[in-house]
């Protein structure tokens, strides 16, 4: 399927700061960036530059102050997830076999505090057996118990008050699913992306649960199909993948996102109880 | 120098339960492990593995229900860390020209709320000009005014906390500086290994703060010699670099640690103001 | 019921600390000392006093270093709670026509965050249209949710930590209910006592709500009879009725607690779902 | 001195709401209310009440969906406070002798968990001998240490946020106030009053510390001149004492207030450390 995906973000410098964006699509075994335009309107060096802790894209922009600066990122990315079936699945995998690389996912970070929610998991999704379903479940829980209210949380708001305050935005949807999945020894990460029919013109977070050896796309929000999702990154939380982290003093004028479908007959795909299939776009 | 280390743990379990330990020695620039041994008294299969992310190097182990077992960790370990002049060190390292790898460590993590404690670690250390000073001047800081008292915090514990609680032990103090770098845009992570002449027989922990280009050590709790320090691991937060990660459950019987010198003379070494060399053990 | 009643604790202080006590049985509309006797084994003046805020009768004892003292209390107390049928009850006590006396129970307290609790009490029990049932939801929700783990918690651990962490002691039980019970506008306030047949010899908490127009009783724990307590207290949360408070520094050595039955034929009560009687023990 | 005060507030229903205001001026020994007026748009009942805990003037109204209302007061009001002279003080109250109605304002509540500042206020405030001075250097702190932003902070920020996130307006400088205060065993009480001269025209918010068997005055935000104040209500903090508490749905559409003074030539009064001298308005 190709998407064309485009944001537009602009901010003032109240004085000399250094961004870090991350909104540039992937590429990965299942998605594929065709093409690509990055913009901006001010004469600056950008720097691309990749981590070697995750793949995702940044680049680094220092602004002098007093600057005002629009930039804009344009492309067409084509994605081929998979289905994977777990009608049949009994277990999930064990910590004693799961690779070396995703061992990290299993672990607390800023805004997941799955250490604290582990009596609470374990009550609540503890004796499901098959793990599609336990994570299923979670979202489900999640989408039923929590309320999304734009604006009701800030960027300091961990799973840890959403468990109880019931209130919160993607990001703390997405945020209370990976520490539930952590708490149950399910690894989990933070994903980023353009969200086709997403009802707010937003970049959109959901998360990604490690089952039968694959990671798993899951959203809470049910705020856009599953299938409609363009990937900018995965990490930890959203400390590892905002769209911008600031070091310095700005104001942000305004974000503009967009993701439009190329193709005709776009049929949206979202889980079901009575045929359990997953969506894969590693 | 060369350090003799060693570490026995011994656990019995409840359940079956999968355990991943992180007590090996690292092999870096400054550090050589010239000989080491494993040994575990029960017949089970002991799995070496390193994550992408970090060099730690790690062992897993499933372990059946009712097992009682024993782990014994031998190694000598020659270490050259050097010493870094910031007499005349003038400014921190620009965002705008940090290595990518180390970014991640100017993020939150679980332990180290970086994000909440901005105004604080400005107000009190901003107007420092001496990068290494400053961080000196924040472990100083912690050293006066959080007091060491084992038993004191747990697993939970965060910097968040022990800001205001002011209370904890080395874990804690590490926690703590390294979320007060992290809230004035230094990068610095968590440092766990074998220290010679520690008060208490146990595995430590400090941190590691990136200045001039070079990760530095530092120790706020002051319990041992910066210069006797062998690397097991570093990480974000001990969410990161635990000793032991559980999945499971078992019980603890004990855990041994020791740090021998095998040289002679050796010449403790501990920052002062009046001359501001910094340790680099990357 | 006639119930004989006692309590020693023996504390040795390590700097010259007051101690404020709340340990004495409370004469109530419902409740009479018949007898009582207090005694303190080294010669120094107990002041006793009650506050104007709460009925509770408190003793102050200012001790000098180094000594160890017991006090002992004793005391024969008649209860005569009295049933309250609920059957028929249709809406709870409407703000607008709650007494001045009772609104402060309204509000949120130290240990008991109902401000942050309201859309899960909205969510979890706002349907259910009597009023007692809904507060009977709320403790068999606590019973059912979270584990009795002596020792598990401390005393800063509130209601905001137990309904995410779900594990605690007595106070943590009733702190939970009282916040919930606040949450949904019934006003709620903590309960301390000798309780009969209670699993352990300890001072027990649980709570009371205010429903009809009287306040009953409720304990989410279940671990005594619900018709065996003898109040010594009540207040906000655990900060105003906490049976020492301490200013100084001081080791307790021990607590010993009793409750006994003094009539024949102790016919224990809790509440049942097909029969909705409460317990007004004012 | 005399000063006319006014508040408006406008509000607009959604569902059937409760509303309790706490605007009147308090009649006290060193304050009387020569005359005064409440207005009210709409014909609705309203019920004046106070509660027993508290001398705080209470009034209660109930308002059907869809009522936008209006309610007015002013009063003139005469404020006689008095200088107490703590140049020679030289301990604070002991717990010892300290009166039973002041105990409660020891204890920890919603705002202010003075139980887990103790070391921090200790090791900062601890040594001060005169106890006027100690409270003085705890606002003096929080002065210069915390950041008056409006909108910075909402109505469930507590002490324990404000003391790590160095933020917040006149309510959070107060609880930390407070806290400190009692984490140092001095009783201390949440102030709401009408000041002359505040900077923004709204109701303020400082505290009393219980020194020298009086209750003083203290205001961390140094926004108003302290003998400009007229007092609304005390209370433990600003659980008991809210302008306004809302039981049911509402749209506040505006605050007006406003405080003026009806004599001449106000001299305006804040403490110095050269000349110890408290005001007390019990």
């Amino acid at each position: 399927m190709k998407f064309k995906v485009v944001s537009e973000v602009q901010y003032y410098t109240l004085i000399p700061s250094t961004f870090i964006f991350n909104l540039h699509a992937l590429n990965t075994a299942s998605q594929k960036v065709l093409r690509e335009n990055l913009s901006l309107n001010v004469d600056l060096k950008i720097e691309e530059f990749t981590s070697t802790h995750y793949p995702n894209r940044f680049i680094r922009l220092h602004v002098p102050q007093d600057i005002c600066f629009t930039l804009n990122y344009d492309a067409i990315v084509e994605t081929s997830s998979q289905l994977v079936d777990f009608n049949n699945a009994q277990e999930y995998t064990q910590i004693a076999y799961l690779e070396s690389d995703v061992i990290p996912f299993l672990f607390p970070s800023r805004y997941c505090q799955s250490d604290k929610l582990q009596r609470l998991a374990f009550n609540q999704f503890g004796n499901i057996e098959n793990p599609f379903l336990q994570v299923k479940s979670i979202t489900d829980w999640i989408y039923n118990n929590i309320e999304y209210i734009s604006g009701s949380t800030n960027s300091q708001t961990s799973a840890f008050d959403t468990i109880t305050e019931r209130m919160g935005v993607c990001r703390d949807f997405a945020h209370l699913g990976i520490a539930l999945c952590r708490a149950l020894s399910i690894p989990a990460r933070y994903f980023t992306g353009y969200a086709y029919q997403l009802q707010t013109s937003d970049f959109h977070a959901c998360f990604e649960a490690y089952i039968g050896g694959k990671w798993i796309l899951f959203d809470a929000t049910k705020l856009a199909p599953l299938n409609g999702m363009v990937k900018i990154a995965t990490g930890r939380d959203a400390a590892d993948a905002a769209v911008a982290s600031i070091f310095g003093n700005s104001i942000c004028n305004y974000i503009n996102v967009n993701c439009e479908f190329l193709d005709t007959d776009f049929i949206s795909m979202n889980y079901e109880n009575d045929n359990l299939k997953g969506i894969n776009c590693e």
